[in-house]
This record gives C-alpha cells, sequence and structure tokens, in this order.
C-alpha cells in the first residue's frame, strides 16, 4: 500500500475536508477550510480542527517511510486565533531513529501567520504496510 | 451568560456528538461515541477526536468561574488505542492564579482503563461573559 | 542491582543535592533543599532546577520495576514562582504497557502548594539492570 | 539593566558552566561543556542539565525585548544520548504577543546532530528591567 492510500483511509480528516496536497521522505503538506461547523463557543476554529490538521499531516509524513508510526505524544501551542478560511500544515521531520522520530508541524493561514505549532512524538512499529 | 450556554456554542463539538454531563467550580465531565466517521487510516479513533473532546472538557472547566479562558497550550499522550464505542472526559483544575490555569483531562473507556492523557494551559482573559 | 543502586549514580542529581526517600512499584518521592546557587536571574529557583528533581523522581519511579527506562518526552508547567528551601517531588506512574509508560511529577512546597507539575513519558528498554 | 546582565545574575548557570554567547532581538545561542558531574545514572547527560541549557538560552532570548519573560510552560524531546565534550544551544522566537511568547531551542553537538528540542512559551510582564 502506499502513504497516501493509507492516510486517505483516514474517515475523520474526510468529515472535516481535510485535503493532503504533498507527501515525501519524512515531509507532508495538507490543507483544510474552516467553515462554520469547525468553531467553538467563542467563534473561532476549536483547538480540537488544528489539532487534527496537524496531526492528520504529521501522520502522513511519519508513514511516508513505509513503516506504520503512531503518534504517543503532541504538544500543541495556539499562537492566533482564527475564524474562517483556508489553514495550512507543513510537517517536517526532526529526528528518527529506529524506534521513535519527532516532527514539527507549523499551522499558518494564507498571510503565512502562524496559527498553531505542533510538536509530536511517533513510535515506529515493525510492521510495514 | 452561562458557562453551559456558552459551551453550547461549540458547533464542532456538537458535529462530534459530544456531551457536557457535569461542570461546575474547575471541574466538568463529558461523554463521546467513537463511530465510523472518527476512525483514522489504520481504523483506530483518530487523535484529532480524542483531542477535540479532551479540549471541550478543559474549556467547559476553565470557563466555569465566570471569565473567559482561552487554552495557550496543551499536551496529550495517547496510552491506548481505542476503536468504537464511549469515550469519557474528566477535567480536574490543577492550579489557577490570576491569568494562568492549568488543567489535567483524563480519557477512559467504560472500563475506566486511561486512553489519552491531556495536559493544558488556559490563559484567563477579564472579559466575563 | 537494585534501582536505588543506580539512581545513587547520578552525578548530577547528587551536585544538586537531591534525596530520594522512597521508591517503589511505579512511583517514588524525594526531595531537595533549594539554595542561593540554585537561583536564576530574577531571583527564583531555576527551572532547570526544578525540572531536574522532577526528572530525577520520575527516572526512580520508572526504573523501579527493574528494567532500564529512559525519558523520550518531558512537558512541564511552572505554576508558581519558588524562592529558598525545601521543595518535594512525587512521582506517579499514570500507565504503562510493554514499551511505553507515562509519569505526573508533582513538586510541592512543604505547605504542599504545587509549585510545578510535570509529565513525562518513558520508553522501556530490554536491557534489565 | 542589560539582558547580558540580567542573565549573568543566574547563579544555577553559573554552576554548570553555561556560556552566553549571542542575543539579539528574540534570539540567543549558548554552550556548555557536559563534564562527569553532569551524567545521570546511565553515564549519559542528565536531562535537567540539558533542559537547563535550553531554558537558560530561552531566557535570554524572551528578555531580550527588554521586558521581563518568564516560562510557563516547556516541552523537551529527548532525541539521542550525550556523554561528554560541548553542547550548544540555540533559541528561536516563533511568535511573540502582547503578553504570550513562544520559543524553539534546538539542543546539538559540535556535529551539529540534534540532542535535543525543546519548546517552551513565556508569559510577559509588564515590568521592564
Amino acid at each position: 500500500m502506499d502513504v497516501r492510500e493509507l492516510i486517505g483511509q483516514d474517515r475523520f480528516a474526510k468529515l472535516l475536508g481535510i485535503e493532503l496536497l504533498e507527501v515525501s521522505n519524512g515531509r507532508a503538506t495538507s490543507k483544510m477550510e474552516i467553515r462554520d461547523e469547525h468553531l467553538n463557543g467563542v467563534d473561532i476554529a476549536q483547538g480540537g480542527v488544528i489539532f487534527t490538521l496537524a496531526d492528520f499531516t504529521l501522520a502522513a509524513a511519519a508513514n511516508s517511510h513505509g513503516r506504520v508510526a503512531v503518534v504517543i505524544n503532541a504538544s500543541i501551542s495556539f499562537i492566533k486565533a482564527f475564524q474562517k478560511g483556508i489553514l495550512l500544515a507543513e510537517a517536517i521531520e526532526t529526528s528518527r531513529s529506529e524506534k521513535i522520530a519527532t516532527y514539527t508541524v507549523n499551522i499558518t493561514n494564507l498571510d503565512g501567520e502562524l496559527i498553531a505549532e505542533y510538536h509530536g512524538t511517533a513510535y515506529r512499529k515493525k510492521e510495514v504496510f
């Protein structure tokens, strides 16, 4: 199976309308349109929506090496409130050993402003897909 | 406005079917049913779904004091994979000063097993709601 | 080798004067006296001192099962500034699987007030000690 | 007071032999020699030593704007074990608003390999120094 196929089976990402743009060798980019149904009680994008976009993009990057990788820990900083429109996510692998790999995902608006910063640690299983 | 009313306006939580059970003085509990549309590419609950449940529950707890509080930073550990069924979330305030408050949210299954552990820092605005 | 012996070889903890009080089955407590040499530029305990106390206590708890465990990721919230005197640390195992275990460490003063809250993820190696 | 003067009063950094190399407009670099007294029970640099180096470098960067900034939350990933020798730290400001700023600190060896990755959130007080 190809990483795009694996990632394409993510039903929650599909529900949110997240689109994978690029994925290769430890990197990935994706985008999503924040709509009314993604807002929280104070009318900004719910933290979980932004986390999902970041997590999905990391998953693409982490699985790009052909082995199943799952996030065991992640931290996210919410930098700037975001209402509606397009968000972009870019995942970069900052380290990778046999078992553990780390990723930074920057979430930006179309003006390139940082909306959130996500750092995740993935555990690399032995199984290939 | 009441905290239940504020939290009830969270459209993303509504989209996911998250239900607030209790909220009072820095604590809150909620629940959600994980269904097929919430799964990721390897058939377990997407990290973003679990994060959303935790984040929503924290938001209820953090806003229970009547002042607007927003999460600035959160870290989450994914302990045990979860497929389908009911997840419970319990948020507890571990500290609160004038500007900053911290929360732990435990996500468990109906057997009381820990599925994920979330720790968030909220910034308390001056505005009341 | 005993976990106390392994932990007793921590030269940095010794340099700081950290004392292990108790350790057993995934839990540990320790204490330390914050002195002038542990303060930062604004006259409060340096974040690194508090982190070290937490990290050491986690290491005791994580290695108490007889297998080498190393921290791969940790997050810490600094709740309340602390000047001089005794700090206590208590590490509790919140989950443990074959490879990964998670810990919460609370750092308190002698009045029981929370000074810092630390959450760490350890990777459990195959080797025993 | 100058930021170098403020940072120079950090007694714990002095105890560890941390040296500030550069500091300006949200960025800072520093270095430290890991010696025997900085090792833990399994003969690698104690996590607290590396955290301290990162935290100190962040403090320099965060205070470079002339207002007192304190770390409220930090997460650190330990990527590669390090024994003895020189470690370098580079802090970069990834965002800054009126109250909150975020920093990434990379800790590397002299070969440029990533040893640890630190992400911190600082609260910016009103007071200047």
